[in-house]
């Protein structure tokens, strides 16, 4: 088992709340861009290499991005020496001081749900953010949210995915009560002296719907909202300032393959991905702004 | 890492379809009862007795049930010694030639559900069924009844779970129309010589709504169905009868708290408790079918 941080340096992360940092993050090194982690096996000549590679990027990366989001599918599929990879990415984004999104879209009911809960957002993961599928209910939100608050961590419920087929159970009005639910859920949440003006309930929009992002920002005015779908999925830089709060703040734009494996495993090219997006990113606010 | 079993017996375990094996040992041992397993770590004074007493309640109730149901929250809880431990109760089940059905509610979208599907359907898991969650898209689903059809597996995708808030995103129709889609996929799936009538796309409809259950047997023709909310839940065995095919098969019942803790850490208490369930199927099937 990989070594826990010192309990010192967990609880000072733990203190201020997940969008206090990401927000001071974005506008101390200028970067609204969330780096994902998704090691995939086949990309690699065993797990030697898959671990290096991927530590690497993350250290290589971590000054262009404002937090880092392990995707957990690909540490599952790695098995038990998966999970010990995870917390040993967990450990050193930690040490960067940067924020952790868990990407694990976990859903479940009542003490299940609490389970999964004190799993990802408590002991050597207090203090990150989780993803969170509201398909079994509104009251099964609520154990996250909890434990979120307790160690000053964040949710972001899924809304509205970024691929074709969300619609088949998310049209119909369903993301827009999903999101009506997380204002509510969040304006209880927001931290009186935080100064932020977010809550530590997010919601997940697909990068890939610019035209909407303005209308959910419009629904969402105190979430943390994770844009997932730069890259690999089609979302390009340019069509996203709309998610963003007036300073350019309350939202990050994930790329997972886009920079990981942006030229196969070169380390460099992965880095000049993602300084591609991060300016990309900024350059679409500024204009978004001269308008 | 606990090791796999031996190559053979996987490939021998493959080769049947999931809902074959399941329906030979429901009329083989007379019994529609699936054991959930979820160690919750505030039950006991540490993992060894955690594990030892897991694998025990495990061990003593396999002769009376038709397959196991290990919650992945409870695990995942319990960090990378958790996994470990889900190896090592799934390495028992298959010994015990008991299916198993990993409870895990995974949802992702493209790459990522195919990441998900690979870690809990193949490898060490070929041969074992998944819970679903089909919240992100109709054609996420595919990865996973790919996965299983692969490795002679299954999946139960959530239909209407078993909470008082499932009507929150569940109702309007949308249970009925991940029900219509689970029976196209499942016609594509139904093994030609398989002689069960069942494919291996399942679907999860809670206890709790004992009216309904005629109904949706009527809608899932093909659809193993699991239902879960026996014991602490509220269901009783005596309302359950119309989820089950004329011959007593196509369903199972789960129930967790209600054995593995009927008592405290009392095992024997567990066993009589999984006994008592069985026979309540039973005898409920029985009263049905000489209505």
């Amino acid at each position: 088992m990989t070594a826990s941080p010192l309990p010192d340096a967990q609880n000072t992360l733990a203190q201020r709340p997940f969008a206090q940092r990401l927000t001071g993050r974005t506008l101390a090194l200028n970067t609204r861009l969330c780096l994902g982690l998704d090691p995939r096996a086949d990309a690699y000549n065993g797990h030697a290499e898959l671990r290096t590679h991927t530590l690497e990027v993350l250290h290589r990366c971590a000054g262009l991005v404002a937090c880092v989001k392990p995707q957990l599918a690909f540490y599952e599929a790695l098995g038990v020496s998966g999970m010990e990879l995870l917390e040993e990415v967990c450990a050193a984004a930690r040490a960067l001081e940067l924020p952790i999104i868990l990407d694990a879209k976990r859903g479940d009911i009542g003490s299940t749900a609490a389970a999964y809960a004190r799993a990802w957002l408590s002991g050597r993961h207090a203090g990150a953010a989780l993803t969170v599928n509201p398909f079994l209910g509104f009251e099964t939100l609520l154990p996250f949210v909890e434990e979120a608050r307790q160690h000053g961590g964040a949710v972001f419920v899924l809304v509205k995915t970024s691929n074709p087929g969300q619609a088949d159970l998310q049209g119909g009005g369903v993301s827009e009560r999903v999101a009506e639910e997380l204002t509510r859920l969040g304006r209880l949440e927001l931290g009186a002296a935080d100064g932020t003006g977010l809550s530590s309930v997010g919601a997940v929009v697909g990068a890939t719907h610019p035209q909407e992002l303005a209308d959910w920002r419009r629904r969402l005015p105190h979430a943390p909202l994770l844009l997932p779908g730069l890259g690999a999925q089609g979302a390009r830089p340019e069509d996203l300032a709309g998610a963003f709060l007036p300073g350019g703040t309350g939202a990050v734009v994930s790329a997972s393959r886009g920079i990981q494996y942006a030229a196969g495993l070169d380390v460099a090219a992965a880095v000049q991905a993602a300084q591609g997006f991060r300016d990309g990113l900024n350059a679409a606010l500024e204009r978004a702004t001269q308008n």
